[in-house]
């Protein structure tokens, strides 16, 4: 007798769970240890980061031994079956070392075409954004909700998130100010919490550069199945990382894609 | 037979409580209706601003009837006693028309020297940080934790959290930078929830400009009674607002204010 095989969706839950478990006892703990993976600039890993992938690879060999995992601590495992698991056990580590519950847990299944399924999570403040199969929800201490973006129709009524000015170089930027200088009001900072924001219909643009698949593919997933749009700055697919666009409507993304795309 | 009167912590507990309340059900709603203060920029008041003021004056007027009230929404109300109550229910409306969850309420009792007792209050969470008669402590999902500031000892060490580039003018900001370019991490966008993370350890320094007394008053309770110093940019009182520097330490402290108060 073999046990009934878990669902995809069942096992990313899985997944959220018991990286959330391995991360909340560093959180705000003092004495976090910080390797600094590039000898320039601030990229810190935490034993929480590494802690929560393992869980999350456990589980996987466990239940998906056929499939392939890239996870953004211990790189890319290959699998048999065409599928991959993404994984960012916190994204956002700068937000996570200086305590705010603006980081996540990132976690997608990827197929021959993108992302299908994804899940943002921040169990500090136990919030879950979930997209698969064409549905998005979420929950949190208000409970249960659809997602679904909004449908702001033009750049001065939007409100743009962004890791710029931390990120990016000079000529993204001014493609980034360009686009700034047009909506209603920019905000920094938030990590991938920003895109769980979108998916949610409180805000309608986010523009990022320098990401990688690990960071991007569960936003894909989530934003897509609540109706919004993510590509790079051309256009085409964004879920190999990259310059970032993402829109909570196609009036919007179309109003961005031109002033991001656009020759300096 | 008269009621027990409560103490100044119960009934700071319990004007949070009713801010919550009537808060939450707007918070990250369709439809939140931002009225302009100011015809110039971007400021807006909800209706969920209003309700949070209107419910914690009424407990006022019920159990201090002889203290004063300033508050960000109605203004100054006179008091005998020569204490007041100093309060904004949304602290961070950018950040709370955006669905993050960084703005704050603060309330503040202000005696004749300053600050004596404040609260940061994160409904959305259940996250609230006291300050009171040289204690300070937070309650959230954790559970309860006492509040520390950090050791830090220097600037290039130091994580520093501002609201700028959003605000300030040209000069302010040439001076911010010059902390800015000296520390190990700058970080934006958080509200007030930055100050909380200070009083918390979590980070080193928040520098901001253009404040009034209401933004202040609380962090500057909380921060001091977690052993943090919150002064202006020349080194004087704060609590009537402006620029501030809120630090950690004594040396951090000493070390940023060498910078923002040169002549640029």
């Amino acid at each position: 007798m073999t046990a009934a095989r878990l669902t995809d969706l069942d096992l990313a839950h899985l997944l959220a769970d018991a990286a959330g478990k391995a991360i909340l006892p560093y959180f705000r703990q003092a004495g976090l240890i910080a390797d600094n993976k590039l000898a320039k600039g601030f990229d810190p890993v935490t034993a929480a980061d590494r802690a929560a992938e393992e869980a999350m690879r456990a589980l996987l060999a466990r239940h998906r031994p056929e499939d392939g995992i890239f996870g953004e601590e211990f790189g890319a495992t290959p699998g048999r079956s065409g599928r991959r698991w993404v994984l960012d056990p916190i994204d956002g580590t700068r937000g996570f070392l200086s305590g705010t519950p603006t980081w996540g847990v990132l976690i997608a299944l990827c197929g021959a075409s993108g992302p299908e399924l994804g899940i943002i999570d921040q169990p500090y403040t136990g919030e879950r954004f979930v997209g698969a199969a064409g549905s998005a929800w979420m929950t949190g201490p208000a409970g249960r909700a659809a997602l679904a973006t909004r449908s702001t129709p033009a750049l001065d009524q939007a409100i743009l998130f962004t890791t710029f000015p931390e990120i990016g170089t000079p000529d993204e930027r001014t493609r980034f100010e360009a686009v700034r200088d047009r909506v209603r009001l920019t905000r920094y900072g938030m990590d991938c919490y920003a895109y769980a924001l979108l998916a949610a219909g409180q805000i309608d643009l986010v523009i990022e550069a320098g990401l990688n698949a690990y960071d991007i593919q569960a936003p894909i997933a989530v934003i897509e199945a609540a109706g919004g749009l993510v590509t790079d700055w051309q256009g085409g697919p964004a879920h190999d990382g990259g310059r970032v666009l993402a829109a909570a409507n196609a009036d919007l993304h179309a109003a961005a894609l031109g002033l991001l795309a656009g020759s300096v």
